[in-house]
Parts: C-alpha cells; sequence; structure tokens
C-alpha cells in the first residue's frame, strides 16, 4: 500500500508498505480522503521535529470505510463507512480523571504522536472510530475533524443565540468556526487581512472587517450599539490579533483562543481586569463535537464547496503544502485510496 | 472640617473645608477611619492624572456614623454606623442593561472620580450605603472595602472546597484572597518575594514559596500531584507573575486577573490552549460581597490585627505612604474623624 511520510523538513516522501491485520480492539480502515491543516503544515515545516518521530506517517482529517476487523470485535462490520476521532487518552492522569480525556496530559494524538492516516490502509483503535451516515460523499465526510474543531470551540464559548461574535483569521477553521456560531444564531463578523478570503467569507454571507484598513475597534462598538462583542474567537496566531482582541469584547464577554501561538503574545491584562473579561482556551473536540460536526455537514450546514479548495493525489501532497502556505486555499484534501 | 487633598504628584494637603448638608438621596457620614490602598499610592504618584480632578479629596475603604440625613430621608438614622460601598454607575449603559452594574462602562469610583472618604463628613448617595453591626470596631470596619474585593474575586474563580489555590503577590489584597478562600475550604499557598511578608503571611497559616530560590512551578505540581492549580490569583502586578501564571494552573485551571497591569503583558497562550485555561478579570465588587465581607469580619475570620499595621492622623498620611511604597505595611488606617 502507498503511504506518505514526513521524513525531514519540507521532504514529504510517498512510500511503499505492506498492510497489517488489525490488532484485537482495533480496526483496519481503507483511508479514502485526509485533509491537510495547519498542524500537518508546522510538520512540515519541521516546527513540530521535537514531538514527532520521522519518518512519520501523518494526518488526522480523514474518511474511509472499514476492511477489516481486529479479533473478536462485535460493534463494528467490514464496509461501514467512518471517520477518526484521533485522540487517545491515558485514562489516568488528573485531567483524565477530571473528566477531561481530550486534553489528557498524556494525550496521544494519533497522526501526530503516532501513525496517521496517509496510508491506504490506517489501523486505528476501535474506541476513536465515529460511523458516518451511508449518504454522506467521503470528500465531504473528510471534513469532520475540522468542523468538530469548530464546534467545541463554539461551545466553549457558550455563545447565545443573537450574541454579536468576532472570528479573527479566516482560514479554513475561522470560516468554520463562523459557520458554526451562525448556526447556532450568532450574528458574525470575520476579520481577516486577505482580501481574497474576505471576498470568499463575504461570499458566504458574513461581514468582514479588513483590519489593515479599518479601525476594527471602532467597527465592532458601532456594530454593537456600544457595548462590544459577545464572543471573539482569536483562530489567526497573530501578534497584532492578540493585542487587538481585548479591545472588542462587551464586558463579561468572551475570547477563545483557538490559535496556536508558539511564543508568549503581548495581551492587555488591564483591559482584562477592566471589563472582567473572560479568556478560554479550547483544544481539539470531544466524541459530542465529532457527532454534532457529522451532523451538521449531513444537513449542508457547512459551506463544503468554499471549504474544499482542492482534491489532489497522495504523490501532489507536497505541492499542496505550497498552496496551503500561501493562503490560496481553504482545505486541502488529499486523495489516498480507492474505497468501496 | 479637616480634608486630605492630593493636589499634585507626591504632593497631600490637609485642607479645611465646610461640611455641606446632603441632598435629597444622600447621606452625610462622620468617616471614623480610612484605609489607604494601593490605587490610593497610584494616585499619589501621579499614575492617575489623567484620570483624577485636583484638588481630589480621596478615599474609598472606610467607616463611619451617620451624621445627617438628606431632605425626606426614610430608610436611614443618624448615628447608624455603616460604610460605603463607592460606586455609581449609570443604569444605562450596555454593562448595567446587563446586569453587570459594578462594572459599569461610565462608573464613578468614588473617592477617585469624585470625592472620597478622606473628610470629617462625607455626603455620600444613600444606595451606597452598607450597615455595619453595633459590635464592629469602626478600625475593624474600615477593611469591609478591602474583604470585598477578596470576597468578589473568590466569588469569580467559582473555586470548591478542596481546591489548592495560589495566590500571587502576599499583599494586603493577597492576604486577604488567601484568607477567604481557605474559610471557602481552599488549600492556599502564596508567592511572595518579600521574605518579611512570607514570614508574616506564614504565621498566618499559609504555605508560601519564594520564587527567587524555588521552582515554583516544580513545587505546584508536587503539591498537586501532578495535576496544577485548581485556581490561580495574579495580585502582584509583576510581569513575571503572568508569564509564570499559565505554568501553575491545572488543566481546566483558572487564573483570576486581580492585580492592576498598566503595560500589555506578555501571556503564554500556547499553555492556555493546550490547557484550555480560563482567564477571568475581577474587579470591584458588587453589593452582595460587600455583606459578605461584613459577616466574614464580624465572624473574626479576617486577620485584622495583622493587616491592619498602623493607624495614623490625616497629617501623617503623606508619610504614611512612604511605608506602603516600601511594602513594610500591609494596610495603613487614617483616623479622619472623632465618631459617636
Ligand atoms: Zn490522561
Ligand atoms: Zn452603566
Amino acid at each position: 500500500m502507498r503511504t506518505l511520510q514526513y521524513t525531514a523538513p519540507r521532504t514529504l516522501v510517498v512510500a511503499d508498505a505492506e498492510p497489517t491485520s488489525p490488532a484485537a480492539g482495533c480496526i483496519q480502515v481503507g483511508v479514502a480522503f485526509a485533509g491537510l491543516c495547519g498542524t500537518d503544515l508546522h510538520i512540515f515545516h519541521g516546527d513540530m521535529d521535537a514531538r514527532v518521530t520521522t519518518p512519520l506517517v501523518f494526518g488526522h482529517e480523514m474518511s474511509g470505510v472499514i476492511t477489516a476487523l481486529g479479533p473478536g470485535e462485535q460493534e463494528w462490520s467490514v464496509g461501514e463507512r467512518v471517520t477518526v476521532m484521533p485522540l487517545s487518552w491515558d485514562g489516568v492522569c488528573p485531567a483524565c480523571r477530571a473528566g477531561h480525556e481530550h486534553i489528557c496530559q498524556n494525550l496521544d494524538f494519533i497522526g501526530i504522536d503516532s501513525p496517521g492516516a496517509l496510508q491506504e490502509k490506517w489501523n486505528v483503535p476501535a474506541s476513536t472510530l465515529v460511523r458516518l451516515p451511508s449518504s454522506m460523499p467521503l470528500d465531504v465526510a473528510a471534513l469532520v475533524e475540522p468542523v468538530a474543531v469548530a464546534v467545541h470551540d463554539v461551545r466553549r464559548s457558550e455563545l447565545a443565540e443573537g450574541d454579536r461574535v468576532v472570528v479573527i483569521g479566516g482560514g479554513p477553521i475561522g470560516v468554520l468556526i463562523a459557520t458554526v456560531a451562525r448556526h447556532a444564531g450568532a450574528e458574525v463578523v470575520v476579520i481577516e487581512v486577505d482580501e481574497r478570503r474576505r471576498s470568499q467569507i463575504s461570499d458566504l454571507g458574513f461581514a468582514t472587517v479588513d483590519p489593515r484598513t479599518t479601525d476594527q475597534a471602532a467597527w465592532i462598538e458601532e456594530w454593537t450599539e456600544g457595548a462590544g462583542a459577545d464572543v471573539v474567537f482569536e483562530v489567526s496566531g497573530a501578534a497584532a490579533a492578540v493585542a487587538g482582541a481585548t479591545g472588542l469584547a462587551k464586558v463579561r464577554g468572551t475570547i477563545v483562543v483557538v490559535a496556536i501561538h508558539p511564543q508568549p503574545r503581548e495581551l492587555d491584562l488591564q483591559r482584562v481586569f477592566w471589563r472582567e473579561l473572560r479568556i478560554l482556551g479550547a483544544r481539539v473536540y470531544r466524541r459530542e463535537d465529532f457527532e454534532r460536526a457529522v451532523q451538521l455537514l449531513s444537513e449542508g450546514v457547512i459551506p463544503t464547496d468554499t471549504v474544499i479548495t482542492r482534491i489532489v493525489d497522495l504523490d501532489e501532497a507536497q505541492a499542496a503544502f505550497t498552496d496551503l502556505e500561501s493562503g490560496r486555499a481553504l482545505k486541502v484534501l488529499v486523495k489516498v485510496g480507492e474505497v468501496a
């Protein structure tokens, strides 16, 4: 079978490998599509070399069909369409014992800390599988994982119907958060520097602001009749976004930190104090987020045509990363294998 | 009557003034004691010259006895012992309409934005008065306001019985937060650089850590059996404390920003994201916090002997600020007038 391996910074290798039979408790999935995300880009750049073991078969957003069952498997059948929630927790650390398994202190993120979806036959713990409706196209189904991220972020924010919501950063996760928030009844504006992205987002029916030409704080102040936004999602990863985010939130408003910020960022703590703001970290998802994501995709809530920019073959993945780097693409899917 | 006025940076003037009769809706209070706090120190340094109008009769922590009533007053009587919750909100801004009057977008903080307690006869809106038990000594009663701050901060943290709590900064508010948190059933450690303060805090029965000689993150990790603290109160105002605070909190732990940070601070947002931390601003108090503070002081929960370092006369206030600046004093009370 073909696999895609990260071997060194900016180096991906299509390598042949022998599929293995799934062990007890595991399931073999024939992978149809795998999405590339910001984390994969970090891996590709070598930014995560301290964490990953090379060669690494990466990939953690996917869809596929069950091709083999581990010994004694009762719950699943060959031929079922599935996606994988790529988290494996230890169940014993303080975070797990407190019920926060999804951010276990010793979390194994499958596709980063252990082999991922960019292989034709992927063995995963049965506990990670999430069933897909038979009517859902498998390219669409490869979006379940990023949609689950957005669902988790929106759920963490506790936003309510009628809330005014700001999304800073109009990349794939920003667009998905905006969509999920709007579906939950919020009015949403997306702050995005890139004109092409703003135009796409605008076509999806969202208000947009270019923070380089518009005084974003004044814009939000006017939009909210002097109150400030109920919820601000920081999805850009930019230092300037963090510096400005506190100025957009209402008294007792919420800022959700979704993006990766590799360096400490300057934050206006005076404003946090003054307005009694709430800043929440939000990371990955829980099973309920995955199930909700499947539902939202089934119901056609997610603009999949806009989000999926391109579908490439496994041996075109390296080139696809160039598109992601440039911001020209939202989501690129890799066609991994032919499935039923 | 005597008043204490801030006229210019590092300049306080004891000035004579004519008491005025309270207007309708107002009450005249004979001020017994007024406490000096960090905000008063900021005023004294001139750091708040852009906000205050000079000459300013400042002071917002106090105790006293009602000496006169505005026309038509029904609810209050001359001779009652009272303190003042020094907040006046507009009732119409978005924050007020959402029920957050205590952090009204146009809040008048009495003693900063309008004349305060450092005058023998002080007219205040009747709505700001809080009744004191007749058994409470008036020097102790001057602590109601800072205790209410601590009550508000602890309430905002939502800490639960059995929680492990870190207080960064062992000044007066830090000591009060530690006390209120312990009374709520938490185990508390105070991180404080000053040896003399650590020794005082230790005498009150709290664990202490010197962050210059102890690896505070390792200490907290061991203390919490690898989990991290449930709640961290940032009361120091120091940049280093902010940089370190995120490393002390458990997965889904809470950091409460109590201190003033005039400059933006570097914060480890990666840790906020990774552990899904919650950062909450906490400012001033609500009436329920004042009432709870009165109750805690009545019950002897607050170590008033330790907290009240000195009581000085009005004309010694300038010298008292030097003690506050050096960190040698926790709380200095000014004896403003003779009351019944
Ligand atoms: Zn765990
Ligand atoms: Zn207001």
